[in-house]
């Protein structure tokens, strides 16, 4: 079906075959999620049965869940020789991504092919996703929000941060998650100004902000969150950021609906942050896609030309970043005809 | 210091210059750590101060971090033209990785100059852990005994192999490890014969085996541990095999020192299996290095022609898997000049 929307994009091309290496893409076309190995690889010709090259040790597993495939089974000795007998007979060969390595061995020993990095057709297919994709995400969302609530009720003075990390992946874990989505932010006091403060041992204090980014994993698919707590009372300045990256936050939602451009969107929570004398503070875009990769199409930037369309999921993140400390509020969302539903809907925590 | 190796080991090449783009990588190199981002890279020219690009938001983090080297910060907008003009006047580039696409563009707009993936460099100095990275993997070895005794503690009939997954990451991470070392291994009854198989919703039960490959991270130093436990009572066929693994593991551990090829050793292992005859059922390699990533240089396979040194850190992980269940034990361990250090000490569980 999925493979069926592929070939569709193919035929609009000059491309006789498609060659996929990337996991997430075999995923997607097959149902088939191994754990990365420079062997596995899904060749589907324009006019015949998809092949599944797999190693040994994931043999077994891909003839049961790769659907539509013929599965063929390649050792390191003979992978490459195999991979290029396949090839021999289809000459404009369009590819998701290679290594260094293959590509060029790829072209000197076919040399009269053409081998094009073509990742915007699988991009494309994936952007929008189907019921069943909504649904996973629909579920790692309820994790999520129990990682953002017990993170949000362990902190207090005195704990680390990576206790609260532990915490945090403790309360997917055990529900269910496939591991974490990405790498969980705790960032706490002076370092809640990185948006990327990976959790430290570093000792929560009174006063601090502590801002947490996590996800759960559902069959593959990723979903994210972020809440920004004060421990204690919060001072003046945090209580107003706090409260400008909340408006902001749900100015971007409200306005995000299919149709609508992405920049746009992005504009609406920069706007609105700049009105309130802190648009340099607002070092990142808005927000971005979420799927099997926490980070893919659609882009909520200033640089973006992505349109919002129906069955997108995306993030709904702005920040702002003093030197004393950052507040950041994120929600993953499902953009419908009409509006944007919130699949995270963990509670705030505001001051 | 390291940078200084890696320029001696260029002097012996003609390269003019080496560009560095995998994460782990710069980390080694100039002790800056950053999330994946594709405008992160590393330039070293032959006789001139190495160069960091980094983006805006890790721009602070890498000024803080980043031993001897120039820090250069790039937009998504300048980052390409940015790198062209440094590499301009160096003809002869080396590199460790690069994405097809920036590879293609950098030979386009320097048609002058070649570029050659040489990554060898990197492996050759990276499989030699000196005392500071054998410091960081012993912190990570008592973390990931302190896992693999919680899990093996806590799996009994009627819990879930994820709730076990959940048990093994919290005891790690509430003691501070940097999330999981790979994702974490619980294969139960008859999933237990999948060398790869990852946590699931599956309930086990009495007679279950149940195979437990988890790691924690320090610094970036990643450690690998794996444990088999059998709920009940085990059949005689799980106690035999079990004995013969671990017999096996034991074997190969008394034969690492340095100057020992790393093929003997597999083969030590590997003949001991099969005399016992289950030598098709010991499906994989014995081990592999074990550093910034999970597998790494040098590997103990039968193909393997690398020879063990002093500094080595490596896996010694037989497994033998019938229909029914599959059974592994592994530590990490040292290499030193006339034995091998175990840095992983859990108990093992045995029925």
């Amino acid at each position: 079906m999925r493979i069926q929307r592929l070939r569709e994009q193919l035929f609009k091309t000059t491309l006789t075959g498609y060659l996929v290496t990337n996991i997430h893409n075999i995923y997607y076309l097959t149902g088939f999620l191994d754990v990365p190995n420079p062997y596995l690889a899904l060749f589907i010709p324009l006019h015949a049965d998809p092949i599944l090259f797999t190693p040994p040790l994931s043999y077994a597993a891909a003839q049961e869940l790769a659907r539509g495939c013929v599965i063929q089974q390649v050792t390191p000795e003979n992978a490459v020789t195999t991979l290029i007998t396949t090839l021999q007979e289809h000459q404009s060969i369009g590819f998701d991504d290679l290594t260094i390595a293959l590509y060029l061995l790829l072209c000197s020993k076919l040399p009269s092919h053409t081998f094009t990095q073509k990742q915007d057709l699988m991009v494309s297919l994936r952007r929008i996703k189907d019921e069943q994709e909504i649904a996973f995400i629909r579920q790692a969302a309820k994790l999520t929000d129990q990682g953002a609530i017990a993170g949000c009720e362990f902190v207090t003075e005195g704990v680390t941060e990576y206790e609260v990390a532990a915490e945090i992946e403790y309360a997917m874990r055990r529900r269910g998650s496939e591991g974490v989505a990405f790498e969980t932010v705790v960032a706490s006091g002076p370092r809640s100004a990185f948006p990327h403060g990976l959790a430290t041992d570093r000792v929560l204090k009174r006063g601090d902000a502590v801002v947490m980014d996590l996800g759960a994993v559902v069959s593959g698919y990723r979903c994210d969150i972020t809440r920004t707590v004060i421990i204690g009372s919060p001072s003046r300045q945090q209580k107003k950021i706090l409260g400008i990256v909340m408006e902001a936050h749900d100015l971007a939602l409200d306005a995000m609906q299919s149709n609508v451009s992405a920049r746009e969107i992005d504009a609406i929570a920069r706007q609105y942050i700049t009105q309130q004398g802190f648009g340099e503070k607002f070092i990142h875009s808005l927000g971005h896609g979420v799927g099997l990769d926490v980070h893919e199409a659609p882009f909520l930037s200033a640089r973006s030309s992505d349109i919002l369309e129906v069955g997108n999921i995306v993030t709904d993140e702005p920040g702002i970043y003093v030197s004393t400390f950052g507040a950041r509020i994120e929600d993953t969302v499902l953009i419908t005809k009409d509006t944007a539903e919130k699949l995270t809907r963990a509670p705030y925590y505001l001051p």
